[in-house]
């Protein structure tokens, strides 16, 4: 058992956490004071690179896998021991805040720098990770880069992915020739911490700064296709229409319906929606759209995807238009680890922090890490109104350097423990 | 008052009209039959240059507006006359079909031709117009090249209107520096007569090849604006949402609750929706959509004006979300002149076709011509399976050598009318 031992905290430096976020944001800043780091885009790259100086200043080692995760390594005065990872991701929606993701990855970085300056050599190596196309903004799936790390993806079919554009990932990283890094070597891991923004209201809410992550919701992503008839919107009498985006309309309300049907913890969301031909004065004849459903209950998510496809099929019939459910993404519920949750709640009691335990809505990197068998937890900290995936998400000060403070004391705790 | 007067007649001949229909689609062809020629693109300038050489080998005299509508004038005995106008517009919807528009052009070549052939001068010039941006899918409001000849649209307004990637009409017809044509000097109109497919069931449903317009449906464009907030799809419950897109879903269906409250006549369509930001993890946060609405009675027109800004008010109080709904375009209902339409029912029924009479759901460039005070009629002809705005909209050859020939009978009845 890994346990909290005051003789060895190192105190992180919150000036320079909280400065080094803020730094990171002007890369890809947008107009609105958030962010625009698109997985593999140019200002991806950027926020990546400067990640690597910082590293490197350290003296760090860096590497990167195929699907282009970076990995940066403090070795350890062990080093065949299996290291204890740490990190999130840099890359952000279109209209993305500062703190999703990058947050997570310079906590990492600010625990290297805080065990950097006091001169401390940990017992098992440190492994920073920024794990590539977490957001799935850009590329479906999102945490791609945890999920071919892990092996839960296939990596070939991954690199083939498409974004709107029909741009594939893999000419994407074969345009991306900067940067002096080795492959990363198969080597074992210890356990991952990840810290990250709640992206929900229940933290603020309850006005608790640190959130121990259980687990993770269960999740369903699908890509809709509907096909009616296009014609003039004219002479076209309403009772002869087959109108894809009328038909829909009824599925969007739909999604709504069958997430308010599972309880507090069903969430359904419509987040794209394209039709054809796109006239004002013509009838819809095709509409493709995306589904987002989860749920923290295995057999609750279950039963929201019956009930979907149940509505798909009744909306089809009485609109005769086709409607094609095709389901994306599937991933179960995951909980994290009991003997690492332990340590973080012992770390926050420590600093006298008061903590409340919840799943997550929202997927993460570690969600993959944990499913892969590494002993995998996550803290929260609160976000400013549950906002988050936009430009005004915001975090307090004092909140961003309590929860790494929590995280920076348990990852030592496991980088010193004795064997 | 005119009469059709046997010892004046010219045949038609069906087979050049049929053959110069189907060339005329092989400009901007698309891969499934329809046809492409957005307006003031390469496609329509193709298209009407093929019009303009046609024209110029029988002898007429082109000219040009600054819209960019073309007048191919075919001098009578007494051009000082005001002349008898016919045509129709060649530009067509993204995904469009080979006759809505290019049928009435090419039907007034057809008589143009046939009189040449036949040697006749008439008494009143014949100018056969095509009308620029009939369609207005690039660049609303529709019917934009007879609405500025006629002085309803304002000409410097309409040239800064800008299509989805933010192009000026102005700026395309700067570029456009082919043709030889003269500025269309200031004519008094006599008369303006046009063909054009039905796009509605109700001819064929009948099994009537000759649909005499009596006037054209009033019509609202609107555009509107929701605004809710983006935020993660997976961490934020379904009551804390302000759900743009949801919002939008229900005003869609209140459209189609409008159009239906309304009676057989009544019509509303979304024929564009784009949302933003796009992920398939965000709740989208402002969706910009489209609503057509029209009516063949003008109160009526109103009364759906009310009631789905009383929907949109209501949905917008329930949904949290703010809703502005913006009036595009508004066109009343437009009777046809009484005396042409009694010449084109007479000449119909001299050449033993049975007639329909009714109004049309479709806005045409008639509309804008009767508006001004010229008298206008219009005939209709059946559009199989109703279906217009579709690269599989369909005439039989049949019934477009008799609409033609109608048409052709009641326009020389005009052009050869003793004074």
């Amino acid at each position: 058992m890994t346990t909290i031992n005051s003789s060895n905290n190192i105190n992180i430096d919150g000036d320079q956490l909280w400065h080094s976020i803020h730094e990171m944001a002007q890369i890809g800043a947008t107009e609105r004071e958030g962010v625009c780091r698109l997985a593999f885009s140019a200002e991806d790259r950027a926020g990546r690179d400067r990640f690597i100086d910082d590293c490197q200043e350290l003296g760090m080692e860096i590497s990167r896998d195929t699907i282009g995760n970076i990995f940066a390594r403090m070795e350890g005065e062990q080093p065949t021991l299996p290291a204890v990872m740490v990190g999130s991701h840099l890359d952000s929606q279109p209209t993305g805040g500062k703190y999703d993701g990058a947050y997570g990855v310079l906590s990492a970085l600010e625990i290297a720098r805080s065990l950097y300056a006091a001169g401390r050599r940990p017992t098992r190596s440190l492994e920073i990770v920024s794990f590539a196309n977490e957001e799935g903004a850009r590329f479906a799936p999102p945490m791609m880069g945890s999920g071919v790390f892990t092996g839960k993806l296939d990596l070939e079919k991954m690199l083939d992915t498409t974004d709107f554009e029909e741009r594939t990932i893999r000419g994407e990283l074969s345009q991306d020739t900067t940067g002096d890094f080795m492959t990363r070597p198969q080597r074992a891991i210890d356990s991952f911490f990840e810290i990250h923004i709640e992206q929900g209201p229940i933290l603020e809410a309850a006005e608790i700064p640190i959130g121990i992550v259980t687990g993770a919701y269960a999740q369903r992503w699908y890509e809709v296709t509907l096909t009616g008839m296009e014609s003039h919107a004219g002479p076209t009498p309403m009772s002869y229409r087959k109108d894809a985006l009328v038909a829909g309309a009824e599925l969007i309300l739909a999604v709504e319906q069958t997430a308010l049907a599972h309880g507090p913890d069903g969430r359904g969301t419509v987040g794209t929606l394209s039709l054809s031909p796109f006239s004002r004065n013509v009838i819809p004849g095709s509409v493709t759209l995306t589904i987002d459903t989860r749920h923290s209950d295995n057999p609750q998510l279950d039963a929201m995807d019956a009930m979907l496809r149940q509505a798909a099929a009744e909306i089809a019939q009485c609109r005769s238009v086709s409607i094609q459910v095709d389901e994306l993404w599937h991933s179960p519920m995951r909980p994290f680890d009991p003997e690492l949750i332990h340590s973080l709640e012992q770390a926050a009691q420590a600093r006298g922090f008061n903590t409340l335990h919840l799943a997550s809505g929202a997927g993460h990197d570690a969600v993959y890490m944990a499913t892969s068998g590494v002993p995998t937890a996550m803290l929260f900290v609160p976000t400013k109104d549950g906002i988050s995936h936009n430009e005004s998400e915001s975090i307090t000060r004092e909140d961003a350097i309590a929860g790494c403070q929590v995280l920076c004391d348990a990852v030592v705790a496991r980088l010193f423990a004795e064997l």
